[in-house]
């Protein structure tokens, strides 16, 4: 599974003072330490509060990349913001999403063909998260025919079936995992797919043991990535040993570390 | 999930010692232990090595009935051992195991109908466990179309699709996950599924990280049961997560007790 590291993150108190005094310590470690920790992707979302975030995306995305090598997955629902980050980008970034609104869709994947970048696509629209899965598969497959006439390929695209948290919405869990395996009979190539992981522990006790728990039963229904902690050691471990299990990745006695260490 | 405990087996050299001294310290120490850490079946197994196998598992049934009021599951080759067994529980039990043989479906069965017992259905015939999903599903609707024969409802069944270690049968592991899902719509009622879990981690290193992540992963693909131990507190964890993930349990803040102390 590729794990799109999400700490360099405005909501995150670090990183939204480091934005605001432009600071380029607290990102720059995050990322080193994320990359460290086996992030494959670096999340970069300048936060809720920003009051200027284009300048603060851009300044995000050439501090970021000062410090590692990873692609970037910029994160934000404004567009001009994307926009401005995918032209600093050294790399083929992805953006980080779309819902299944027609305007939006035509914004994005407009930039998202434009700069040869992936796309997060979201399962929703102008009406909210459907309750069922089909409702569900149904955006995903909206997603995917618009991304199509943009000339972008369904497996640039990733669709998230949005989890929500278990304390809340219990009955979504079963549905999130069954739009995840229908997904892939969308199309072929197939979507990808993935998750914001910690929204189905929001407000929980246990967060850890829900986020790993939740990601890797979300593997076993097809999950290819999730936006997630990098730095949490036994999410990782859960991660590297369900890689082992689906045959994605040759058992050997150390498998979490080869895991966790195929970046340095 | 149902967990069965499967600690009173006489290849654990402590319980080969108390059948082999009719001591009955151990045996029910383990009854009782794995009865407080939330095991719903106690497995009895008088182990590879037992002379005289009618004789021990009489005494390993009676004698565990007096530490727990749990069912048991009468786990033998020998079927004159299991009968002998029958005999003596106090209240439903289950057979592990039978695999699509018909000479032994139509021993294992018969007893099962005549002592209304569950009856663990194993994917593999006289040619060993098939390599992949389409040959498991086939045996397993073998075992329920025997079992109907019999009288036996396809909800009293469940079928293990036969797990194998990580290390050495890795391309199996995808496919005991569809095997457990496609057995799902061989008939209505469906049988129920479980796993001897702790064959996926045989002669690996991190063997409870392996069990415990298949095991959260299998349940994501509609596995009802496993064969396991119930004093592996993180397994128990994980277990409990899933079903909240699952919305087999309502949410609770403290739910990983929960389910453990469902039988105090």
């Amino acid at each position: 599974m590729i794990i799109i590291g999400e700490r360099i993150n405005g909501m995150f108190k670090d990183i939204a003072r480091a934005i605001n005094d432009r600071d380029p310590g607290p990102v720059q470690e995050w990322a080193k330490k994320q990359e460290y920790n086996g992030a494959h992707y670096l999340d970069i979302n300048v936060g809720p509060s920003s009051t200027e975030p284009v300048e603060a995306m851009k300044w995000l995305v050439e501090v970021t990349q000062e410090a590692s090598d990873l692609p970037l997955a910029l994160d934000s629902t404004k567009y001009d913001a994307i926009e401005a980050g995918l032209k600093l980008c050294k790399q083929p970034a992805m953006i980080n999403s779309v819902p299944a609104e027609m305007a939006k869709m035509e914004r994005v994947f407009a930039m998202a063909a434009e700069y040869n970048a992936e796309v997060i696509g979201l399962a929703m629209n102008e009406e909210g998260i459907p309750k069922d899965a089909d409702m569900r598969v149904g955006l995903a497959a909206e997603l995917v025919a618009t991304a199509d006439a943009f000339g972008i390929a369904p497996d640039m695209l990733y669709i998230d079936p949005l989890a929500l948290p278990c304390n809340v919405a219990q009955d979504h869990g079963p549905e999130v995992l069954r739009t995840l395996r229908e997904i892939k009979m969308i199309s072929d190539p197939a979507p990808k797919t993935t998750v914001g992981l910690s929204n189905i522990s929001q407000g929980t006790k246990n967060r850890e043991l829900i986020n790993r728990t939740f990601a890797v039963m979300a593997m076993a229904n097809g999950l290819d990535s999730a936006i997630a902690d990098a730095c949490d050691d036994e999410l990782m471990a859960a991660v590297a040993t369900a890689r082992i299990i689906l045959d994605m990745d040759i058992y050997c006695d150390s498998f979490v570390d080869v895991f966790k260490q195929r970046n340095r």
